[in-house]
Order: structure tokens, then sequence, then C-alpha cells
């Protein structure tokens, strides 16, 4: 049993068509678990994740950069506009326990950051890679299928220490 | 018909029994005319109005000022907490189409002024008056009741002119 | 001598030659007392304070809704745009030690409630009145010219109980 | 001559005496070019620079993560106490013409991925490398000194393509 209640899926909002069905089976197998998915609300990764949750029952949340639902995936139960730009990807990560991120671009990347900086557990689903000097272990935790990320994401060995 | 889809309900952690009947009374009408609620997630105004929306079977979110969801509601359908503190207000407000503010401190003047400077609807019951020199008219629509409150704020005039 | 280190001026982008000229001259009196001033940096009352600031030397930032330098007031030793939109009002008043109110529309009544909310002192020149049920005092110190307001602003009695 | 007129030097609080007297150095040269700097304000790398900023007689600010100014580097010019925790990453770099980061922790890859994000010039000293399958040039400029990172910073050649 997993204390996750609420999981970020973090991707680009032009994907390819492996990383969409990534991203949608993640959404049917969180919401399977119970888990609340929350997302940066748009196009691509995050619709395809949002897809896949009302599928299977679940709740997602979209929380947007804009001040209005423009762009907004059509799939989710909660539409959350803030108007805060860029810095709503904190926002996204913020609120949930653990991140999985399926490939992405630079916001994707500045996500799986904060996320970090924020020790929470990260899940990378072919996505950056980074280091540093020094850096000994690989702070994100990699899955080879969508099955692997959530069972990552929900394992019950709490906050990245 | 209503384009409102989602309405936020604002008021003190700390309020009188009858705030409280208020809030859930509105909180239940909102469900039932399947709007979302969004509020601030804390205690007293924020709570009840989530306890009456869940009573329903409707959905709610709860925009928290922490880091995490330490004193949300335990009524909500989504918890976010953003680490924002008080600019949170500013959240709550921008994510809804109208305001309905009951009673309430000086954060909930707060939510009233920005939702009035993004120019939503704002609907006050037994809340905070407020006049500048030449103001002619009162921006806040008045509600004796729950009922008058939320239909008010699912009338279709679209946005405060 | 006055532990206060950095005063907001609040008010309207829009605003009367009388508004104009008390900010102005808060502006002069706040950098004369080597307090940073901290404004919204558009136009109308937080130009005319940064003009104030700027002929007397001192240093002042403004704190923009927008994610570049547009509309932005010429007389600032420092511009912050920050693309949160209406977010940024609390960060205007979170910046600050105490706040001066002139005049003002929607956006200035929410920054007195955030500031109020947020335990800080705040002056009034010819703005926004508010009152609820049973509230007793004015949590507004009034002040009749901008001298005044500067000194009360900078008075040694430490944040509003 | 540039059009730059606002750089970010970003860095961890625990840094190395090379990234600290690189920082340094480089607050020195924003200074003597006009330019302010803006930071997070705390300690490490952002102190570092604001105290070569402050050396040179340059402007600096550091806008801080904490509801005051705790842990404010005691060389700015001014402090911008935000309460918004990680989100004010985002405000560091969107504040900037461009970026440069020296050394850096998980906030600073998440400032980093930022300000790519928003179409910004990154230039980096001994910082995060990373990469995605494809990915083909560097994103970041790379400098071998902080003469080489402020001469990249302050380029005539605008925003990233």
């Amino acid at each position: 049993m997993s204390a996750a209640r609420c999981v970020a899926v973090c991707g680009s909002a032009t994907a390819t068509a492996d990383e969409l069905a990534a991203a949608e089976r993640i959404g049917e197998l969180l919401a399977r678990a119970g888990v609340t998915l929350v997302c940066g609300g748009m196009g691509g990764v995050m619709d395809a994740a949002a897809r896949g949750c009302a599928a299977a029952g679940g709740t997602s949340i979209g929380v947007l950069p804009g001040v209005d639902r423009s762009g907004a995936s059509a799939y989710l139960s909660v539409v959350l506009p803030t108007g805060l730009g860029e810095a709503r990807n904190a926002l996204v990560v913020r609120a949930a326990d653990a991140v999985i991120a399926v490939g992405g671009e630079f916001g994707t990347l500045s996500e799986i950051a904060l996320a970090l900086k924020m020790g929470k557990r990260v899940v990378g689903m072919d996505t950056w890679s980074f280091e540093r000097r020094r850096s000994a272990a690989d702070p994100v935790e990699r899955a080879g299928s969508p099955d692997e990320a959530v069972a990552l994401a929900l394992a019950e060995h709490g906050p990245r220490a």
C-alpha cells in the first residue's frame, strides 16, 4: 500500500506516439490505484495522461499557465487556470507526492529539477539525463514501461532521501 | 443555463454558525448545478462549502497556501498545496467564473478585490462593504440567502461589465 | 529611528493630478529617509512615486505583472517583470515593511487587504474605506498629506498588532 | 554594445571556493558593464555575486523564497522577499535578459531549464550538463572563466533562437 495520493505526470505538449501511449497508460494505472493525477493541463503528454485517467474513472487536475481554460485538455476532472506562466511548473510538482516524467522538453526538465529540489521522488521514462562533476547516483529512477513507472512512483519508500 | 463551470467560495477559517450553514448550503447547490467549487481549502467557510459539495456528490478543489496538505478540509475532491502563501488568493479567484464571499476577514477582502480587478462577478453574503469617493454602484451583488447567492453567481449575464 | 527599510506605494495607473502630486512627494520623502520604495512599476501613482524617489536619489523597485518591461515607469532603479499577473500584488506588499495607498482602484484595494492579512501597517491617503458588521477600528491609518503618510509609515511602532 | 540590462547569476547556497571566486568576479564585471544583477538573494554563489557587484558600485536585487529577509545576502542593493518558495526560481530568470549559472544543485538546474524554456540565453561555468535522445547542440553556452561568461551573457546576439 502506498502513501502517495497525488502523482504528477510531466511531458511536452508535442510528443511522439510512443510517449502519448505511455502517458495514457500511466494515467489509467494511476486512476486504478485511486491516486489523483496532476499535470500542466495542456496537450500532448498532459492530455494523454488525462485521457487515460478519465477512461479509468479517475480524478485529474490540470494546472494551466494561462489566465483561462484556453488549450486545456478536455479530459481533465478539474481545470485550474493560474495566470502564472512558467511559474506554474513549481505548482504542478509541489502538489504531487511523486513525479513521472515522460519524454519532455525544457519545461519538463524544470519540473524534474524543481521536484528533486523539493525532495520528491522522480521517475523518468525516456526523459532527460543530467549530471554534474562528481554526481554519483542518478537522482531519477528510470522506468522502461508505464507499468514500471507507476509501480516506482507508488512504491512505499517515501520521498527521496 | 449558465456558462459558469467553476465558482469560488471565499470566507474565513474562523466563522460563525450562520456563515458555516450558508457555506455548506452554497456548496450543495453548486454541486447540484454541476459546477466545480474552488476554495482556499482550509477550515471554516472553506471546509463547510466543501462538505456541502461532497454531500451532493460534487467536485471541489482546495488551493492551499502551504507546501503540504496540513490543515486541508477533509471534504475536498482535490487538494492542491501551492507553497505560495497569501499569493494563492489570486489563484482561487483566477480559477473561478464567479466568486461568492461569505463573511470573511482581510483574506476574503483581498479575494473580492482581486476578482473585481479581474472583471469577475462577485456575490456577497454578509461580507465586506467598501467605497471610494465617488463610487456610484456597489460592485458586489448582495445576496440575502445561499440560494440567492448561487442563483446570482450562475445567472447568465456573463462577467461583470 | 525607524526599522522600516522598504515601503510600498500603491495606487492606480490612472490617477488624478492630486494623487500624482502626493505620490511624487511620498517617493521623495521615502528616498530622503533612506528607505527603498517598492511599487507595481507601471504608470500613474506608481510612476509618480518612482519619479519622486529618483529625484531625491533614492532606490525604487517596480514589481511588474507582465513578462517583460512593457509599460514600466522610466524612473525605477530596478525593474522586475514577474509574469504573475495580479498575483504580483501579493509580492508588492510582501516585500514592504509598511504600505502607503494613494487613491486606487480594485488592485489597490487588494493590496491593502493583503497587507493587512500579512499584519503589515497600512497608511491611506484618500483611498478605500471598508467595513464589516462589528468592525470597531479602521485598520488603515489615514493621512491627510504626503508628509503625514510617510511619518506614519516610518513611525517606530512595529507592525500592526 | 549590449541590450542586456539585467543578468541573473544562479548557483548554490553551498559552493566551492572556486565557485565563490568566480561568482564574485562575475558580479564585479556586471556592475562595471552597468547591468543590474538579479539572483536568489541567499548565501554562497548568490552572496558572492552580490558582494562583487557591490564592490564595483553596481545594483543587485535578491529575489528571496521566504516571507522576510532571513538569510539574505548583506551585499544586495534591494531585497525582495516573495514568500513563493521554489516558485521564486521562475522570477529570478524571468527578470533577466540572460542567465549565468555557476556550479549549482537542483535549484540551479531548474533555473537553467526555466530560462531555456523562456527562450533566454544561458551561460554556464562548471554547471549541469543534460541531454535527451537526439539533442544535437548543447543549449547552454559554456564559459571557462568569469570574464568569458560575462562576455557571452552580454554579447549582442539577442535571446537564444
